[in-house]
């Protein structure tokens, strides 16, 4: 009997769950999919993930991986699986992976989205999906602060105070920022997040569109590394994690 | 005591609602709005809206007023009812209108957009807010079908069997279909619509974006009238009403 690893992407609307991962209060998305897992594969799934995501962030792209000696084909697995799930959670492919692959160690890059809901009153449509914002912030302030972030940089002053990383210096790709009607979505690509990492950025930002700060703020955080002088950690109804990507070379080019 | 005329615009998530209409089963829209606003005014209020939305349907600017004998600022109004107002129902504004004001009778266009989810797996993140079409649509033969729509023409195909409306004939400014990623967009201007007559339509591009019907098969329904010929009324959940506009000399620039 051998073996097998997949790698599954996972979509979730975490509204009503208490995170990702596993934990004494709440239903986290996590304990749902190792069940129907486990139903499915009939062994008992421990999923490793490439990270974990608060009670209420959403995610387009989650990853994970399980083990397992079963021989159902990917396909009829991810088919069995998704008629389990609940509606709010989805597994979007399951591929074939080498069972030693880890998530975390491997992911080379992920990408995050903040959504802001930029109106005087509050939205409907948005409520589960966005931070509402009163004031009108400004936009090309927020642009020219959020490029202090891309490179490498010691980001101590934005991770959570119970943060436990040995290190909090990390590499930012890109922020883009898009503005259109009352939404403002965040765009951060980077190697690797701490805890609470986007959505502190996001709050700073926020600061900053407000006119609080100068976009210069940045560059003094990311010097005095004071989580105390940084701006508050955005609510989590709008973060969604879109993706996470890693080397070509780990996927070979079967399964789903 | 003067009587003052309102000029409501409306947001909702039409998820959890039996539709804007007061009707005997479920909770509609319109009830919660009359219950709230009569709560403030200290009147009984009875809507007048633009039009309906059906059971799933949702808002971002469907238009209502009603008469009040109350001296409340419009301000003061909209901020007492939008606490009053579940979180999935708000008043985004509130205007003074002539007390004789007819939002059916006098509404110039309305614009509705239909949301389509159109990848393999089904989205939880668009689950209340799109259809799941799962298989590929040529959205480059939707765009020429729905180019037949533009114009003044007989819509008798493209109504619910039960419409009461005494003509079937509307007139359709424009019809725009933007699509990104699985996301497909159908946007309708109109300066009016039957009863399902944009989830007809909808249902009808679709047949022909999976290659059932070619674009001309909108010609022949516009002239044979035959509902029966046309598509499935397509889910409600994926539809949303705009806007809905009006002369502009009907709003003097007061209020909110």
């Amino acid at each position: 009997m051998m073996t097998r690893g997949l790698k599954l992407v996972i979509e979730y609307d975490g509204t009503r769950y208490a995170g990702w991962q596993i934990q004494p209060n709440g239903v986290a998305v996590q304990q749902v999919i190792e069940s129907a897992l486990a139903n499915v594969l009939g062994n008992p799934v421990r999923l490793r993930s490439s990270g974990r995501t608060d009670a209420g962030v959403h995610a387009l792209g989650m990853v994970a991986m399980c083990t397992t000696n079963s021989t159902i084909p990917v396909r009829g697995i991810q088919a069995s699986v998704n008629k389990l799930l609940p509606d709010d959670i989805v597994v979007q492919s399951i591929s074939e992976i080498d069972r030693e692959f880890n998530p975390i160690k491997e992911a080379r890059r992920k990408q995050y989205q903040y959504t802001i809901y930029n109106g005087l009153i509050r939205s409907p449509l948005m409520r589960h999906f966005s931070w509402h914002v009163r004031e009108k912030l400004d936009i090309s302030a927020m642009r020219r602060a959020s490029a202090f972030f891309v490179g490498e940089h010691d980001f101590g002053a934005f991770r959570a105070s119970n943060s436990d990383a040995k290190t909090s210096v990390r590499t930012i790709m890109s922020v883009q920022i898009q503005a259109q009607n009352n939404i403002i979505q965040i765009d951060i690509v980077g190697s690797g997040f701490l805890k609470n990492m986007v959505r502190i950025m996001t709050g700073t930002l926020v600061d900053i569109g407000r006119g609080h700060y100068s976009p210069e703020h940045i560059l003094a955080l990311l010097e005095n590394k004071d989580r105390k002088k940084a701006g508050v950690t955005a609510p989590a109804c709008g973060l969604c994690l879109l993706r996470v990507d890693y080397d070509e070379s780990i996927f070979p080019p079967t399964g789903s």
